[in-house]
């Protein structure tokens, strides 16, 4: 039997794995969740020592565990390290889930579950797909690495110290990584290059208690109204970041990504349908990619400050917070970037205010692929084969922490395989993962390992 | 034996029925509490009739039934009607109470509980003393009348509407509101005047659901960023509310609280330090009260969109909310405020957005008493005998939403007699009553009926 006819015949039984390990709540961003990420973390390597993997371990990280295992075939062989996460992003606002995050559900054949899409499913076929080498041909065709982190959706705070600490461990002459989703469901994609990021909340504090706004309003400092004016000073009319310093070091993008952009032929106005405004804000699709793909953020990911029940409370809050997050470009230096907000802030606190700060990790560089990779080229013409056309050189507006960090500490490249498509709602309710994505990624997976140790 | 050699006899127990009383969570805000609403007019309903109240009832009001009492003693006596109300506000934050809201605690001569300075003690005031003339006298030196409602702290929406229907039963020469504190605790001090408010709440809305920040960082509207720049539109940079129209119908500010500011030497440094602001944005105190008792305000209560949780979570929300109260002065229309301020925000919103606007009950316009009226006269002559000072004509920030509707309604005038005082923290967490204005009280509503029935 062939290793893709028996993937085939043994679907079934790898979508009651996929199942079972999605409804684990393994969410890295929420001390609630640690025992989903005890369970999760113990679950891939008990399926890992079941596929066949060697040499199955938790590793200490100083945060979560990660999870790593081998299957080393020959000396001769090239050896791929492969790359994913078990952790999965928080699932709130649970009431929007049609059904509960950690209950996976089929439903017009897409299983629905947080992290069914972000990692877990992807992650899960390259296991598969090794322990079919392993059923059917007795041996892989490379020696092949897995190493599974516990903290990508919390920004991989030790990863890179991680591979520091086990650089021989992880030695290998290609990273593919699991993680990193295809740009759009209806065209292939391969993505090049991703944007860096850094995490940072900003609380504003005026009063040292709740005071009532009728007796002190007017006279009392209300931090909202200067959280609001600190954060309207971020951006510029043009809704590009105003921040002194912000854009240090950036480097101009890639020719090649630029003329990928131009035969994209994105259509704006039906981006903007897709996520439900009417009138499109940005009206050129080139521009709009490159807005997406190729300049620096500066995100609002959530506000809080007073009383959030219903109806009315009069209280002037005490304190105000936004957490922000930015996406950078090639050439910024996350912690530049954070000095950069910080400083542009403290010197705009209004009198009677104090201001406070609080950076969730180091945040991690933006990255590119060499475009002359061999392992590029393989990949390319594989998804080219199963999904009958040519996939797109794209960059990734996302941020996938791992991809600079190989080549800092390896030396190595990385590329990105992966099945998710980003229109699987995977930082959102009702994230999902197409099964027609996990089959054909199945195949995929075989033919990248079998032309890889060619 | 005297009327106030009674309460002082019997002080044990009135302190039993007040802790009984503030036990009762009848937060009238949040229909979580509907049971505590209904326990606490309840509660007051049979302390009214043990008390010797005839013909005691709750009343229909198409909100929070109201509880009305009545001893009428002879009708050639004055008839004064009672205010004061059984809601209180809601309890969060929850972890910043010493002890719990509502398992009311003695520390330091004073009893904490929420509820217990705003307005159940001072409330409970003249019960207690109505019960102790008919305890020690046989009858009252006056027809006593009393009201007490269950919606003050949500606007009292259904407040006038209640009078209109009972016009009759509320007939009176006065009346004196139990409800509305002194504004120090080291000065005696008689409100003569309060701010009116209005209550809105306005929510942004960008995309449908929300988005990955990684993915759509950059070209989808994020509606943190949009509010944070509508809330910043609303004051000018010397903290005034720069909303056209809002200031429409504004009358000149009374010169005998000007007078009285001028008199009451205010030290803005000090209230400051005391609100836990060691640089003063306002210097000069005779503006501070200014601004405080006789300016409008546009306060932000609350702010609320995305991520809330702990650590990062990288989405773009699809909305973002904020609760809006201001305080009106003389010849401000609430509903002419608050279109005001919707108009402004709606011509304001950029491209990509849409805006909803929630406002919570009609809200109240501003009130001022009668200076020459002679029970005001008879009210300073008690406070200054029992607390050893002519108390302070003052203006109040905040509202009392009864104040105008008693003189439009029923044509008659109020006085505020409350011994509450404005530090006890009343719509914070450890919200207390001092038992020494409990003791006090007491003594000055017996006095204050005597002196009226005279």
């Amino acid at each position: 039997m062939s290793v893709e006819t028996y993937l085939e015949a043994h679907f079934d039984a790898a979508l009651d794995d996929l199942k079972a390990y999605a409804a684990i709540p393994s969410v890295s961003t929420d001390p609630a969740f640690i025992d989903g990420i005890d369970k999760a973390s113990l679950f891939l390597a008990e399926r890992l020592t079941r596929a066949g993997f060697d040499n199955v371990e938790r590793l200490e990280t100083g945060g979560h565990p990660a999870v790593y295992g081998e299957i080393l075939s020959d000396p001769a062989l090239p050896t791929i390290l492969v790359y994913g996460h078990y952790d999965v992003q928080p699932p709130d606002p649970l009431e929007k889930w049609l059904t509960p995050p950690f209950e996976p559900t089929l439903r017009d054949d897409r299983l629905y579950a947080r992290g069914a899409s972000d990692d877990k499913g992807p992650l899960l076929i390259p296991v598969l797909v090794a322990e079919a080498y392993l059923k059917t041909e007795g041996r892989l065709p490379v020696n092949l690495k897995l190493l599974v982190e516990g903290e990508e959706e919390s920004g991989s705070p030790h990863f890179e110290a991680t591979l520091e600490a086990y650089r021989a461990k992880f030695d290998c002459d290609l990273v593919v990584s699991a993680d990193g989703a295809m740009w759009r469901a209806d065209r292939p994609s391969m993505t090049v290059a991703s944007r860096g990021n850094v995490a940072l909340e900003v609380t504003v504090t005026g009063a040292s208690k709740d005071l009532h706004s009728g007796r002190h309003g007017g006279s009392a400092p209300n931090p909202i109204a200067a959280l609001a004016a600190l954060i309207a000073s971020l951006h510029g009319p043009d809704g590009r970041v105003t921040v002194d310093g912000f854009h240090d070091g950036t480097l101009p993008p890639d020719p090649k990504i630029l003329a990928a952009i131009g035969a994209a032929r994105f259509d704006a106005a039906a981006y903007y349908r897709d996520i439900g405004i009417a009138d499109a804000p940005i009206v050129d699709g080139d521009s709009l990619l490159v807005r997406q793909w190729l300049e620096p953020t500066l995100e609002f990911n959530g506000i809080s400050g007073g009383y959030q029940g219903r109806g009315t409370k009069t209280v002037i809050p005490a304190s105000a917070s936004v957490k922000i997050t930015c996406r950078l470009v090639a050439g910024q230096k996350p912690r530049a970037v954070i000095d950069a907000i910080e400083r542009h802030l403290t010197a705009r606190l209004p009198t009677g205010f104090s201001i406070a700060f609080d950076s969730d990790g180091p945040g991690s560089e933006a990255f590119a692929i060499d475009p002359d990779l061999p392992a590029l080229g393989i990949a390319e013409d594989i998804l080219g084969e199963l999904l009958g056309e040519k996939p797109l050189r794209v960059a990734m507006g996302a941020t996938v922490p791992i991809g600079s960090a190989f080549s800092r500490v390896l030396g190595r490249p990385a590329i990105f395989f992966s099945f998710a498509t980003s229109d699987e709602d995977y930082h959102a309710p009702n994230e999902f993962f197409r099964l027609s994505s996990f089959r054909t990624g199945m195949k995929a997976w075989a033919r990248l390992l079998k032309r890889l140790g060619a």
